[in-house]
């Protein structure tokens, strides 16, 4: 068998935390039981590896996420990455046909893909080996987890299973996406779960279905011709209108942890600089900024305090999120800002300190960078923008127009537009970046090989 | 007349944007007439000249604050700065002792001195030109203004006017600090005033009471042993002792705006970029910050977020704030953090946008710096710290060691410490600076003389 994870997209509706580099899932807020905190991703991940699945694991992700997905799991982890974001269908087909031909899997190998996002327990994963087991036994094209329901949901999609069989895996006769709350409760009485998203097929099935699209359906043919791919959820467009489809229960711990009133039953009350008393009862504080953040006699609320913006919310409003921060976004004092203020990249992370838009149409943003020990930043030029780098602490390499000079603590690298440059760190390095030009866009970088 | 204005301490009632450089007086947060925002302090000022009261005003601050004073109030007002926090006695016995010696005032001169916090209308005033007159014709040595109580409050001094007398001024017989609000009740009935801390005398009648503790008691010499005059208030040493005081009724509106929620009553709901929304109803925001805060479905609160942390705060616990924001600077996540992140001076104001305290016992602190343009630093040099100076907008004139140059953006000037430098804004100026050294404390400073 192999696993793909589908790590899905960014959203806001963990802002001010998440943003379009930083979706939720890499968000380490989660208790690990090492006392640690780890994120879904490597929750989820963890939790494969407990389960005593040794499958190897692939990640479906957007170019955005290759650095999270590396710095948070490991190299040993690879990673499918959309060219741009269509919907599962494509993204879930595209890892297929990656396994398929750069892999060399045989047609015959078990696909389990999974969310990255649900916050389970170790049955859910045991459930996946027994859902391989049913594939290899031909129990049908298309094996799903059924979720046991815990009350009548109009936010999920139900799977109905087949009349007369009573034992697994139950065929799976139809789908209803998303009922009316007295809907639901008659789906469940009829023996309905939920569809968790989980599901496994044999490669050559899937492919199939991909060659109607793309033919033929290889890893670099559909890469170049993923635009044509249907903007369509598996659901749609493999479930639903599969003969075959089975389906394994699975009763434990399921929770969607896509809100910030779901996900602070998962998390410490209070987590980073931060006070609160006065009767501020079942609120929670996360402050990932290092002035101290102070809250007094609010209840039930969550109040979150990131580069990105600072969230207070009442538990029961933050479902309700997302055009607020849209509003925030075109807020007229929004206008300079130009992209996350967060983020965290394979060879470590950095954070906007500071920007400014001048009168003359010129840009100024200043940044704080942090390399870890033995990692660079690729080789690059910038022409639209001059750097300013003064290094704030620890040794490194600086490469500029083929030259390599050590620089440590106190040193500081003038780069203008035009000039290649790159840095690698020889222990942890820190440096403030100064940015000036009329275009700061991430956009404007030309990559170069390096042999460091 | 001469009109002193009492600055007071900083405090931490009005904390994240209040701290030890910028006293509450000096938050910009009122409606001005213009539709602008003032400070109380400017609110005082402009309220004085308003009522038609042309007396020279003198404030008497915390030499912390004469920068603030200067870039609010003009430079035609004059400070007197005491050269360590004692209390209202000594602070105003100081103010008092240079208008005589140094502005050569007359002893007969009348001196009405007034807190520049309170809340209040132009009939306040007008009763301070009224308080002039009556110590003028005598009525008393000291005249206090009586505030009409609107409650039965235990937090002010109360004063008792002498029975019999039915005409202004009224002799004040007795004073109650803080009352039960029982007590408060049965004094308010017999007609007692609150004590709004406003005080007029001729100079001669202070200066004679400042004698017992400095002779002869002139501005130098006070200056000089100012800690030997007694750490106590002006009512306890000189209006509670004194054998003749009157009182002069005010019965208009008056509020102490001191904590967030009483503050909050006179500024707008939302000021920055901030939006609020999902039923949070009758609860302000407050962005000093350029990212964007959110509010959803939160009522009846307080959100203030600026460079020095974050205060969400239930309106009715606003005023227990002190405590937890003593916590906060002892939180453990505090340690770094070395001066308050925001301050204004004379030539403009400055925010700390990063900082870092290294395995090696170095420090790096990452600020952006405006200065006016026609402004300038004054001629410093540092012994402990290295600054490397980033142009980010504007043009100037760098001064190092005695050598002048032009500098505008994208230039960088590296200071080493024991470099003497200095820097004029020719248009306004921004730049970066980054410090580096092993001790970075304010106090780490030469100041030098230079022409421009």
């Amino acid at each position: 068998m192999r696993i793909v994870l589908l790590s899905g997209g960014s959203g806001k509706r963990l802002w001010p935390l998440s943003n379009d580099t930083r979706s939720k899932q890499f968000l380490k807020l989660l208790r690990a039981p090492d006392g640690s905190r780890e994120s879904m991703m490597q929750r989820v991940y963890r939790q494969i590896r407990e389960a005593g699945i040794s499958a190897e694991i692939t990640v479906a992700a957007s170019a955005s996420q290759r650095d999270s997905i590396v710095s948070q799991l490991g190299d040993s982890v690879k990673s499918v990455l959309e060219p741009e974001r269509r919907d599962t269908f494509p993204a879930i087909v595209l890892a297929s046909a990656w396994l398929l031909t750069e892999e060399r899997c045989s047609p015959d190998e078990v696909i389990a893909v999974l969310p990255v996002d649900p916050y389970t327990e170790r049955g859910y994963f045991e459930t996946i080996a027994r859902m391989e087991k049913a594939v290899r036994d031909g129990a049908a094209d298309i094996v799903l987890m059924g979720i046991a329901p815990t009350y009548a949901s109009s936010k999920y999609g139900y799977i109905i299973p087949g009349p007369g069989k009573t034992a697994e895996p139950y065929p799976a006769e139809r789908f209803v996406e998303k009922p009316t709350e007295a809907e639901a409760e008659k789906l469940i009485e009829r023996g309905a779960m939920w569809n968790g998203g989980v599901f496994a097929f044999k490669l050559r099935y899937l492919m199939e279905i991909a060659r109607r699209y793309v033919d033929p359906a290889d890893y670099s043919g559909l890469l170049a011709r993923y635009g044509e791919l249907p903007k369509i959820s598996f659901d749609y467009e493999v479930v639903e209108k599969a003969e075959s489809v089975a389906m394994l229960p699975f009763d434990g711990e399921w929770k969607d942890l896509g809100t910030w009133n779901t996900l602070a039953e998962e998390i410490p009350e209070v987590m980073g600089n931060a006070v609160a008393g006065e009767g501020a009862e079942n609120t929670h504080v996360i402050n990932e900024l290092r002035v101290p953040v102070v809250v007094l006699g609010v209840k039930d609320a969550v109040v979150v305090a990131g580069s990105d913006g600072i969230l207070v919310t009442d538990k029961r409003a933050s479902a309700k999120l997302k055009p607020f921060v849209d509003a925030a976004e075109n807020h007229p004092m929004y206008v300079e800002r130009l992209r996350p203020m967060y983020e965290e990249r394979r060879w470590g992370s950095f954070k906007v300190i500071d920007y400014g838009k001048y009168s003359d149409g010129v840009f100024s943003l200043t940044k704080h960078l942090f390399i870890e020990a033995g990692s660079a930043i690729s080789y690059q030029k910038h022409s639209l923008r001059d750097e300013i780098w003064t290094i704030v602490n620890g040794t490194g390499a600086l490469l500029l127009d083929g030259h390599v000079r050590n620089v440590r603590r106190g040193d500081v690298a003038y780069i203008t537009a035009g000039m290649k440059h790159a840095i690698r760190a020889v222990t942890d390095l820190r440096f403030i970046e100064v940015q000036i030009g009329e275009h700061l866009a991430e956009n404007d970088i030309e990559r170069f090989e390096w042999e460091w």
